[in-house]
C-alpha cells in the first residue's frame, strides 16, 4: 500500500504525477526534452539508459516500463535484457556500451565516473553534449526511482500494463495527455 | 576538471545551468515549487532537507550552498550542523526530526522507508503532501549531486562563494535571473 492516498487505478509514477500536477510538470518536461527531443543519441538508446538505471536502482515499475518502451523503439526484446546484464557485452555500439556503463556508475555515485572511463567515451565517438545528457538521464531516472519507490507506489503485476505505458511513452511521449492516465486502465 | 567543457568562472551546478539551457529550466523550476512555493514546512526547513541529502550523498558542492542558505534563512549555524551529524538529535522538531530521517533513507534508497517510520512521521504530525514532498525533494537533491559529481563540476574552496550562492537561492530563488550567475563571480 502506498504510503500516502493514491487513486487505486493510478500505479507507480503515474498516481504520483497525478497527485501533484504542479511538480509534475517540470518533471514531464525534462524527461520529454531528455528522452525524446533532438539528440544525437535514438529514443531507443536513451530508453536504455533508463532501463539500466532503474534496474540498478531496482525498482521494478521503472524497469519494466522503460523496458518495454526500449523493446517497442528498438524492435526486440534482446538487447535490454542484455544491457541489464552487463552492457559491455550487449549489442549495442561500442559508444552506447560506454556510455551505458556511466550510466551505471552516476547510478552508484556520481563520484564514480572517472577521467578515464570519460576518455574511454570520446575516444569511442561520444559527444561532450552526450556525456551530459547520459549522466542527467542517469540522475533524472535516479530521481523517478527514488520518488516511485520512497511513496510505496503500487507495482502492477501484470504484463500488459507494462505494454500499454510502454506504447504510450513511445507513442505519446512523457507530457500529460488530457485524459491523465485513464486510458491505461483494464475496465 | 570538469568532464565536459564548462566556463572556469561557474563552478559546481551553475556551470551545468548555463550549459543546457532548456533542460536547466524544468530542474530549476521543480526546485522553485518545491523549495519556495507555498508549503506548510518552512524554506528554512526544506533548506535542510537538501543539506541533509547532499550531505548523505557526499556532494561538497550541494552540501556548502545548501548549508549557507539554511544557516541564513534559519538565522544560526548550529542547526545545519547537528542535522548533518544526526537529524534525531537536533534542534528541530519531532515531525522534522522524522523527515530529515526519510530523506535520508530515500538518498540511500527509495526502498529503505519503512511503512513504520511514516507513521512516526504521521504520529509526529506529517501531513501526506508534506510526506510526499520530503521524498520529492530528496529525490531532486540526488538528481542534482549526481549531476554534480557525475560531470566532476569544480568545487570552490572558497566559504565566500558560497556565502554569496546561499544568498542568492536565499534571496532571490531558484529561477534563473537576467544575467546568469555572473553576480556571484569574485572578480
Amino acid at each position: 500500500m502506498p504510503h500516502i492516498p493514491l487513486p487505486d487505478h493510478l500505479p507507480g509514477i503515474t498516481g504520483l504525477l497525478e497527485y501533484r500536477l504542479d511538480t509534475a510538470m517540470p518533471i514531464r518536461n525534462l524527461t520529454q526534452i531528455l528522452l525524446r527531443g533532438e539528440s544525437t543519441l535514438t529514443q531507443g538508446e536513451r530508453e536504455l539508459i533508463a532501463t539500466v538505471v532503474s534496474h540498478g536502482n531496482q525498482c521494478r515499475f521503472c524497469t519494466t516500463a522503460h523496458t518495454a518502451a526500449a523493446d517497442l523503439l528498438l524492435g526486440d526484446h534482446t538487447t535490454s535484457e542484455a544491457v541489464k546484464n552487463d552492457p559491455s557485452q550487449a549489442p549495442v555500439s561500442e559508444k552506447m556500451k560506454i556510455l551505458l556503463q556511466i550510466a551505471r556508475l552516476v547510478q552508484q555515485s556520481g563520484k564514480k565516473v572517472t577521467t578515464g572511463i570519460i576518455e574511454q567515451a570520446k575516444a569511442a565517438g561520444a559527444t561532450d553534449i552526450e556525456i551530459h545528457d547520459t549522466v542527467l538521464i542517469a540522475s533524472l531516472f535516479c530521481l523517478y526511482n527514488k520518488y516511485v519507490d520512497g511513496l510505496a507506489s503500487v507495482t502492477p503485476t501484470d504484463p500488459a500494463f507494462y505494454q500499454r505505458l510502454g506504447d504510450r511513452i513511445v507513442h505519446h511521449g512523457y507530457t500529460r495527455m488530457p485524459q491523465g492516465y485513464d486510458h491505461l486502465k483494464t475496465s
